[in-house]
């Protein structure tokens, strides 16, 4: 059985402009992939109707097309239109759809202090829908749609990336999505996340293991430093879903890090948790990036105290007890400082793990012997010291990036030996 | 004149699955706006070839169409020889080109211990180009192309974004795109950024102002809790473009902060350094945003001094000097809290001006008095203090990163009071 495919369209000016990333798209796609549709392209097109008609008949021949955009009040916003055109639906008034959007309306109008008649041919536009079209929910004025029509099942939500994931629940819960979706079988997944090993290395596994296809997609993608193997497995290839995630496994254990979708930071914090290890951080170059990625993940108070960010020497010596003559010895960038932080964190935050890096983002403040791009990390654990360093030379972000991520691998490591070996 | 098209092909089976985020497609259209070309369409297909071939097609009628991705060493690596054929053009070896490949492959191959003869393959793939291509340079073993066929330009560049962007400027002294792009006058621009004033008042005071049309674009796009304003300007209409410019400032003026692209962390920089202040940040729920915010600066270090992540209490007491009887009296997120963490930064710190926040990020740790999204922040400068709050009931990240705003914006109109009032 071959999967029906997706098309997904997204319409918005400031996003074929460049000027906003769309995140739309990629939300359509992963929602599609994981019910057992094929997401088989995306499009942006702007607010030009001509293009935004041109989208929607190519998405026609596709079993489902997923829309964003274009809902708005304004004559500007024809998504309904032309998917009732494409979807060859007459556009009629929904008169209760009318009511609510007018309730809305009314009461934004009462708190803007302006006159309901501003609104009203808004409201008449919002409630202008394609004949025989689901109404599957509101966000703000704007009517979720679902819309049968020429062979495919048109979803249509709105481009706030908050609304348009509120609504999509109720877009599947709709008749004519369950209709297409009561024919898919949803694939399997295995997910295998690797640190430290080259994208190429991984490829190499996946080719030597027989390599994709009969039943089994993979996907490699490096991503914020770490390789990220995705292997969507259809129903009755999973023997050999199974044995390619074994492949992998094999000559990739040491670099193999987790089996699901859990961040690095959230792994760092998960083993500290039971432990009752209390952590904290001393940065330099990623001013705040480390400490900022454990605080992103929520409940992480339990086991993330605080931390320092010692971007001047001044701030290293004073509130992380890094000693003068190890500074002027070795430098602020060296594995002394970077030890000396971790260990000054411990000591001042009462802490049980310091993580501390150091480093030259740049683009300035390279020499010959501490060029930019150089970093220096260390993780103070009870029981277990561990000092790194890497150079990569590149832009300030990247160089920013990879330092954090690598500092909390390191943790990971670090605290991965002490659990077995110390504690 | 009406401007050339320029259509955006982004070929990536990862990206079309959603599991990474395209960034090559904005980066396409933005230099494509400001070169006077209208990008019309972003199509974000994998690696099928019937599917990329079609988008190829689709393209071909615009006068120039940009290209990213699918240009490997595998077989999977489809875009090279999809263009050929779309671009009526034969394939061939360029042998300089394969010359340069091999020598690239010979020393990854030394460096990973393997035999060369593992590449060859892929150096023959990757020197077959279309007759008549322009090679624009290489990126690994990867070449960019800029190939004329069809009545249209395709430029193609590898996929990996700081490979496509260090290219991308030899695309534009290509010959073929030359010759496009010197039919073009790159449009003019106005930025305003605004801050504290809804996307609905400015969209108002813009359509008061007769809206744009008349060799004036206007977008209006929130970002990141700002309103950001671009009037893109076509020549000939520069008056009407200053025009709506003004009457946009007129309105809006106490929510104008900036006329040009700097980011929020840069202008506070920038309002400290000719002053010779030095800042420092006190952060809980944020856990490191904002000092994160500010290093993103290049050149931060001459302004930013450091801060604390101060999560858990004991260490707003013990690092920020927040009495625990403050704590105790109004609680961690309170005004009086966010004023001592902002005065103790500047104590403990050295710094001239402090820069606190404390509030509930969520989704736990709410209460009636004070429920998740309670943010209060608070900046200290020479002379004068500011403390402000705000309430918004939303998830964690949005929460995080409104205060990292808020906080920034503060401290700004902070420096501007204090630089004309008190220095």
């Amino acid at each position: 059985m071959s999967r029906p495919r997706a098309a997904i369209v997204v319409t918005g000016s400031e996003l074929v402009r460049g000027e906003r990333t769309d995140r739309n798209g990629p939300f359509y796609a992963r929602e599609a992939l994981s019910l057992g549709l094929v997401p088989e392209r995306i499009l942006i097109v702007g607010d030009d109707p001509v293009d935004l008609e041109a989208a929607l008949r190519a998405a026609r021949e596709s079993p489902v097309c997923l829309v964003s955009g274009g809902l708005g009040p304004t004559h500007d916003d024809r998504t309904v239109e032309l998917v009732a055109r494409v979807a060859g639906a007459a556009l009629r008034v929904d008169e209760r759809l009318e009511r609510e959007i007018e309730a809305v309306s009314r009461s934004v109008a009462e708190r803007l202090g302006r006159p309901y008649a501003d609104f009203a041919a808004g409201v008449a536009k919002q409630a202008t829908i394609p004949e025989g079209a689901e109404v599957i929910g509101i966000a703000g004025t704007a009517p979720g749609l679902v819309v049968r029509g020429g062979g495919c099942v048109f979803v249509v939500l709105p481009g706030p990336p908050g609304e348009l994931r509120r609504l999509w629940p109720a877009a599947l819960a709709s008749e004519a999505l369950g209709a297409v979706l009561a024919r898919t079988v949803p694939p399997s997944r295995h997910v295998l996340r690797f640190y430290g090993a080259s994208e190429s290395a991984v490829a190499r596994a996946l080719a030597e293991a027989g390599g994709d296809g009969h039943g089994v997609e993979a996907t490699i993608c490096a991503r914020d430093f770490e390789i990220h193997v995705d292997l969507v497995v259809e129903p009755g290839a999973e023997e050999r879903g199974d044995s390619l995630a074994e492949a992998l496994r094999g000559p990739l254990a040491r670099h193999l890090f987790t089996e699901d979708e859990r961040t690095i930071a959230e792994i760092v914090l998960d083993l500290c948790r039971p432990q009752g290890l209390r952590l904290g951080t001393a940065e330099s170059c990623t001013g705040g990036l480390v400490a900022a990625r454990l605080t992103d993940v929520a409940g992480a108070s339990d086991v993330f105290a605080g931390g320092v960010v010692a971007y001047a020497n001044d701030v290293k010596a004073a509130e992380l007890g890094v000693p003068e003559e190890l500074l002027a010895a070795h430098g602020a960038v060296s594995a002394e400082v970077a030890a000396a932080m971790a260990g000054g964190v411990r000591r001042r935050f009462g802490v049980d793990v310091g993580i501390a890096v150091t480093g030259v983002a740049g683009p300035g403040g390279g020499t010959p012997e501490k060029p930019v791009g150089l970093v220096h990390y260390h993780v103070s654990a009870p029981g277990l010291e561990k000092g790194r360093e890497f150079s990569l030379p590149s832009d300030r972000e990247t160089i920013r990036s990879r330092a954090t991520v690598a500092s909390l691998h390191l943790a990971r490591r670090v605290l991965t030996r002490s659990r077995h070996e110390v504690v």
